[in-house]
């Protein structure tokens, strides 16, 4: 199935000019025909095509359903990778598999200190409308670790930290927690400073398992096993 | 730590020509240096380089170890994906993660009809080594789906066929199997004819969540939980 994305679908009745395009100069829809939108904020529609406008094709809506709710909410924040494509997956994946937030965070080991999220946003769109999701993930701008930290600081979500230590206990071992968060570090790991500093903020040390993972596939792990302990 | 791949290490202290050039070459290791191998048996190696041949490079075995031992035995059989880079990324990851075996499969609904193992070869061998591992999985060439459940006919596995039906029970209720074999299909899905054959070879129905999930991220879906519930 065909899903077309219109944030704005419930306020303004006609698609943006990427959509338009591709409804009426690529799939060659006529007026009076019916497709499919989601509006990333978890509603699904069915509507009826009111012109053929390649720019501003406007449409009625027909029908409309809330997606199902999920389990549980699952926040990422992640340390970007050096190389691009290697985040970008993960964004791509994660959508697939089911995530709530992401958030992009710079810590001390960090290499990438610059990092734009409108390029991954289109990717999460991309995903959304493929996985025949209606939610599109909240994507949170780069920020500090200590930024990262202190902002979440009265969330009351349970918090983890991914990191290879003697005390960390298996993330599957959490299994009830409704909503979470957990940090996963860059390619060179977080500092020892930070694992403390995000404990002292009450994150729990967990483990992802006996293998040492790419920062991208640590944080597609993290989003699998907690939506598998649903 | 950089890692070199010697196949043949136990039986022949010689490097081939890629892992010379890039020891002697890249790295500039000379006489007496120190650098480490696997095998892809499972095997680690600490060796003295004896010189310093750019394509015959030659070794002493100081010490060896073995890699610790998997609690479970993952294979999965999958239908290689029309895009490369979508069945590559599988390979990379499944081995940062664990796999044991790898079996590509031609599916009524696959779109590809040929596919080279040799590629994906060297990126097993590339994710083994950067992801600290001793041991490469087996790599099955592509055949024929009833070909596949033939030669697996005695294979005492525990069996899983991923597929969305209200029969499927969760991947992760059966977590007391140590040798598993799952099927994951095509960007068409299964027929329903493959399915039905799948389960008269005892193979399980089994669901991996509620997402609809691409190919490659379902086949990674499956190694995360499989390694998960050891």
């Amino acid at each position: 199935m065909q899903l077309f994305y219109a944030p704005d679908a419930l306020d303004n009745n006609v698609l943006d000019q990427t959509n338009s395009q591709h409804c009426i100069k690529v799939l060659r829809k006529k007026i009076g025909d019916v497709v499919h939108l989601v509006d990333g904020k978890g509603n699904f529609f069915e509507v009826e095509l009111k012109n053929e406008h390649p720019k501003k094709c406007e449409f009625n809506i027909l029908s409309q359903r809330k997606e199902s709710a999920r389990n549980r909410r699952v926040h990422i924040a992640v340390a970007p990778t050096k190389n691009n494509n290697r985040i970008e997956w993960f964004v791509e994946k994660a959508v697939e598999i089911g995530v709530d937030e992401i958030s992009f965070i710079k810590t001390n080991n960090s290499e990438r200190k610059h990092f734009s999220v409108d390029r991954v946003e289109k990717i999460a769109i991309s995903a959304m409308k493929q996985s025949l999701k209606a939610t599109l993930p909240i994507l949170n701008p780069l920020v500090d670790f200590e930024t990262f930290l202190s902002e979440n600081q009265k969330n009351d979500a349970e918090k983890f930290v991914a990191h290879l230590h003697v005390d960390s206990t298996d993330l599957t071992k959490h299994s009830d927690a409704t909503n979470c968060i957990i940090l996963i570090g860059p390619e060179g790991d977080f500092s020892d400073q930070e694992v403390q500093q995000a404990v002292e903020q009450n994150f729990h040390m967990v483990s992802l398992g006996n293998s040492r993972l790419r920062t991208e596939t640590a944080a597609l792990v993290a989003c699998t096993l907690l939506n598998a302990n649903e």
